[in-house]
């Protein structure tokens, strides 16, 4: 029985999880191995005294009860949610923050309330620019003095659309204590920051919003300090990850499998492809899942490695736009939106070699 | 409630597991927590059908029934067992093989028989020049064909060693089914390859021992494949690690505690040095754990980080022959014995530049 969970990046201050890429490819991650990112201590969250309050710039300031969310029209999404520090340790000059590989980005079918049907009902001024998102999550920076809570914003275009949720169910579960239960902001296509968990409170704001999670950590920072020039998050980039074979894994002469996936964000997966030799040619992998808005598919290769030696596995993908993958993804100072082209070092083993030493 | 639990590196074909680190220092690391290293699938073990028997160059071949081996005298032997792989990741050049990190050990304390009493009682030839151990643990290399179980031999002195048990329990429990049992064999101050868990056959033999866990793995090839000039692994080299801060660890400025883990094999650690400086300057740690043979002890230093700023903290041990861990292990071709001063890079952050983003 392999004891298959989730791989720990840190525990303090606080918990950071890693879904572990290597089990068998499987599109929906299960809830018990969905990753799990955090910045403060998980909040303790009274569900009778909760409620969501939208307010700021609009007409009619509102309160929600969870059993009145949960009485309202809901729409199943699913979405591919990544960390936008999801492979900051293949950077090859570090980066500051936890060191993810892999496994910052899990999927899941979330079922929710439309964030717009919500705004409607309190009616968004025409003056307001952004929407603010804040959790229940909260504590102490490492950068700032007082008690800080988790706040986000969102373009209001993006917070308008129709498949931006308020989530109450995660693969047809109520959402988990360590995601966000009773309320999760799901914003498909975006890094996974936007999506505040343990929502309680939104705020149509009239000029941009400024919080410590969105103008100091979730930037580009071409130079380590360089606020001046930082540039916001994009949406999720063309991305691929080979999940098996792993780094400097050592494999018998014969048929392997290769197996990863793909993921466009809001784009479209146009094709995955391989090579076998650093780089040099390139071959279409055959695609697994159907092509779904916001969603990863999972891709294979065979590979009839037939000569013992070193080889580079790659993984390129190329989106719908004509994108593709860089060899190598500019690096900034906090690692963020790391989709370099995946390498993997593997050794096919000599029979022969072992032979003479053993007889 | 942190999930804390082992750090999964592979679970095909066989499963990999680290001992998390991160978690506070703790001496005896809990057994649902002790790392976990495999060649094969678990094997199915019937403990009424089990016997261990004695042969080879022995005048009295003998078996011992599980129930048998529990009524003789035992005794208890505290062991740090660390795999040879350890910190195989943190090698500049990536050495094939699993990708371990600082978890690749943990610390026991072990109950069992003495092995030189049964090799007493099945009485070893004068001819005999190493001990053979072989674990019910089977399944295909990647290098050879048919079905191969794993075996190690011991010269005839540690065999006989006092200290060198056959252990039925670990931390005051009974192995368990991923830890050996019904037997392990523990050889304190050894890498842990040599101890071998479902241990089953015991054959003393006039030959040096060639099986592919001797001759082919755990060997240091100073180039790939170079087996003509293999050399065995050494007992467990002078060693330690930072166990907090973490890699690239962002950190406020004030008064940070820095702890670690330092062992030293068959020695004696002498004392752990620190260096916030990358290695200009360095300080004695406080060494938190009496000196108990083949056992790991646990180091603190406490650092009044003041100024802002990327630091290298490293930790580097010396034993009681005056041997300290080098600036740089020697690299080798499967990632072995890395007993380099270990480096983490972390940066002290500057309120100042934040608040002047926010404000």
């Amino acid at each position: 029985m392999r004891d298959i969970h989730l791989i720990p990046v840190s525990y303090y201050p606080s918990e950071n999880l890693e879904f572990p890429l290597i089990t068998a490819p499987q599109t929906i991650t299960p809830n018990e191995l969905f990753y799990v990112r955090n910045h403060f201590d998980y909040p303790k969250v009274d569900v009778d005294a909760w409620t969501l309050s939208i307010e700021g710039s609009v007409n009619r300031p509102i309160q929600f009860a969870y059993q009145h969310l949960k009485s309202m029209n809901t729409v199943t999404v699913p979405a591919t949610l990544e960390c936008a520090g999801n492979k900051r340790s293949l950077f090859e000059k570090k980066a500051q923050g936890n060191q993810f590989g892999l496994g910052a980005i899990s999927h899941a079918e979330w079922t929710g309330v439309r964030l717009r049907d919500v705004l409607e009902q309190a009616g968004v001024s025409p003056n307001a620019k952004e929407i603010v998102f804040e959790g229940l999550d909260s504590g102490q920076r490492n950068d700032m003095d007082g008690r800080v809570f988790f706040e986000r914003s969102l373009p209001l275009e993006k917070a308008l659309h129709p498949d931006t949720l308020l989530a109450l169910e995660m693969n047809g579960e109520p959402l988990s204590d360590k995601h966000g239960f009773p309320l999760r902001l799901v914003v498909p296509g975006f890094y996974a920051v936007a999506s505040v968990k343990w929502l309680h409170r939104i705020r149509a704001v009239d000029q941009p919003f400024k919080g410590p999670f969105q103008s100091i950590d979730y930037v580009i920072l071409n130079k380590p300090n360089d606020y001046k020039h930082a540039k916001p998050l994009s949406s999720v980039l063309i991305n691929s990850s080979i999940a098996s074979p792993t780094e400097e894994e050592e494999l018998a002469v014969g048929t392997h499998v290769i197996y990863g996936y793909a993921w466009a964000g809001e784009q479209s997966i146009w094709k995955v492809e391989v090579s076998m030799d650093n780089g040099k040619h390139w071959a279409d992998a055959n695609i697994l899942d159907p092509d779904v808005p916001y969603s990863w598919r999972r891709w294979s290769f065979d590979w009839n490695a037939d000569k013992p030696g070193p080889y580079t596995i790659m993984s390129k993908a190329t989106n719908d736009r004509g994108e593709a993958q860089p060899l190598k993804a500019k690096w900034n100072a906090k690692g963020y939106q790391n989709n370099s082209i995946h390498a993997v070092n593997v050794h096919v083993i000599d029979r022969k070699l072992v032979q003479n030493v053993l007889h």
